[in-house]
């Protein structure tokens, strides 16, 4: 694969995953859609599916990771670190265009979120949030949560006598949507730090009316708990496998 | 395949494809219906198994496309337009025929419907409603969702190693799924003018009794949209891949 | 396949067919239930991998028709009808099993209700009910439900070169899960006559505590509109493909 | 496969499998949860998603039983015995490990339910509780479904020209959010010794505030009823195919 190739890849398949996951919680939480309340189960499918449209179109140029701590357990699992930087930056790159479509697909919602009074606000359409603000604890649920991402997709590589990729990706997709429904409940499950940074990032340069705080003392959380859950699933199958 | 294997699998496969989708509507928000008030990932899931049905049906006579922003986007990339034409007669009519089976379906339904104080409007069955009517927003919203369905649909042909033809129908009708559950919000996510225009002109044509308005004004907005997402994939994906 | 294969084939794919789906629909309406409550998504998947379940046990024995409606189909597409008694004696069997199985996973929950001053009807769980009683308008339903079936079963048989088989049991079971989702809202779907006869011969003989009619007026509905609905989908497939 | 591996594959797996199983119902049943309400379709799912990932994960090294139950009843069907205690000991201690690991996720969940007035019971999260306390009825709850998983899980092995191997899997978990759905609304569908004595050693001996019961006068039937629904499979499926 070329460096054009993987960095287009990655930005076209985390812009899809970013298009299909803001969307979603923009649906259910917003007023004046159709999904609105439609609840947990839709936020996990949403993300699951927008995993599975991403990778499925990144695939062939990029092989799909959209995601840095896939990327860095692959890396820490074969020791082959140098086109890293490569994929990180196009997921993150794919992210905050994925975010900026989002908006856009929802742009008549966000106004008359703000035309409201009791305008609610807006971050956790872009961004996670934990319920309990605790960081060790967050941090805690964002490695594990990471872990139970990055162990089955870097066993997808062990399995290849038990089906084709297609397979694969709707596997791992269905995974995603498991973690969501499974491990999502304390902290949103960012499981990816360019799904959270990006979209944080459009969310505090984007001129969304009455958008709310940004929050920026929590972003590290989603950034190093998935990171570090990446290399430790890196590491244990490395040993394990 | 012949020119009527084109039209008859299209035919059959748009008009599975609708009796499921309205059928869905009807079931969800008609009186008298078991599934009344069963929420969006109802509603979402029912069009999505409705694509996999009526492509895997269509799909030895014309490889199921039942949506002319899909066949515009493969006329883009390709740059074959002889058979255009032939297609999205066959999606339009199948479009046509399957409202009038999810009609004959809800029969009862729509009949006690009238019979209420009350009757609700019933055009929400047949085709797309926004709930913010704002054009530019609306226009917005479809072009994105299209391409968001067009794009990845595209890609599943760089994927021919990846897996075998029934598994790209079963994910493309998931990823179906995840567009509604994520990006329908705003209008309902036509995504298809065969989808929408079709069962709009049977809504406006049948007898329904106190059926209120076919909203004529609006109905340009899922056509032209999903045309425009349709070739605007085509032309991400003839340039990206 | 031999008649014996055959027999106790549609015998164990029909009985865990009947055990998911009436068990699914005591979990969702039978008090002292975790599911109480749980919605019509819940019945729809319930069926729909009960299907699964039952389909992929029974398949190496006699290929997992499970369904009088889907035999006849077959039988009116190729023309082969010298095993078709075969194949409906054991799958009116089977449904009787499987009805006498869920009856006994819930048997705690039937006495229950039985014990509580305004007893709920039982026979809900057995067999179907039409929400607005209206014969033609439940035949119709049920006929073009069926078509809804037979018709995308009978063109996997054109998919050969479409995928594997175990893709194809999958594909078919989300099928009966949009079937279900789209068009069970008026007389909770049958499509399938020993799914409806055989739990209804077990309601009406069982020994249930307090349990209500068995509405035999209503019993031949979701015989005569599934068989009619499989031979009019063998009939569309033999001309169309 | 080395005993070692088997050990490993089935640790690791199981422990997978109840991170998510174990997670997903502290997901819906805690407070300070996004999922906190989101009902029966999510616990299911979370489940049958949960044996996916496990499954997937620790197929290339154990084949993924992850349940006592499945590995007696290939014992029973096949007649090799001797690495039974192998696989039982690594589920029993992965699903120790998965216990603990969802105990770390919802850590400020648990505590944040301590400070509560009114805490709730948490032996729900970790094991099944009934609806009805009625260990007949439960008993043969438990067998029936632990014979309606077994029994497909069993016949996959008769499917070999069906499909591959990594579909099997995906089927597989399908069916446990099947059998989750139509079986579980009794006694919470243990169907897994494993699943239900791990996290129950774990929850009597783990210092959880305010914890409750640990309730082990329920605690024989989930183990005894999916090992002779396990043995019963085994010898149906012997029987018969």
């Amino acid at each position: 694969m070329s460096n054009g190739d993987i960095f287009l890849g990655e930005v076209i398949g985390t812009s899809i995953l970013i298009l299909f996951g803001a969307g979603v919680c923009a649906a259910v939480t917003l007023n004046h859609s159709k999904a609105r309340g439609a609840g947990w189960v839709v936020i996990a499918f949403g993300w699951g599916f927008g995993v599975l449209a991403g990778a499925y179109t990144a695939a062939p140029l990029s092989g799909g990771h959209l995601n840095p701590a896939v990327t860095v357990g692959i890396a820490v699992d074969t020791g082959e670190w140098d086109k890293v930087w490569l994929y990180v930056l196009g997921q993150l790159t794919g992210a905050m265009l994925g975010a900026v479509l989002a908006y856009l697909v929802y742009f008549a919602q966000f106004r008359a979120n703000a035309d409201r009074d009791g305008a609610v606000p807006t971050l956790g359409v872009f961004s996670t949030i934990p319920e309990i603000r605790n960081p060790a604890a967050n941090l805690v649920t964002e490695v594990i949560a990471t872990v139970g991402l990055v162990l089955p997709v870097l066993a997808f590589g062990d399995n290849q006598g038990l089906g084709d990729s297609g397979n694969t990706l709707l596997i791992v997709s269905l995974l995603v949507v498991g973690i969501g429904l499974s491990l999502g409940g304390p902290t949103g499950y960012a499981i990816n730090p360019a799904r959270d940074l990006g979209p944080r990032l459009v969310h505090s340069v984007l001129p969304i009316p009455r958008k709310g705080t940004s929050d920026w003392g929590y972003a590290w959380i989603p950034v190093a708990g998935p990171l570090a859950g990446g290399a430790l699933g890196g590491l244990i199958h490395h040993a394990a496998f």
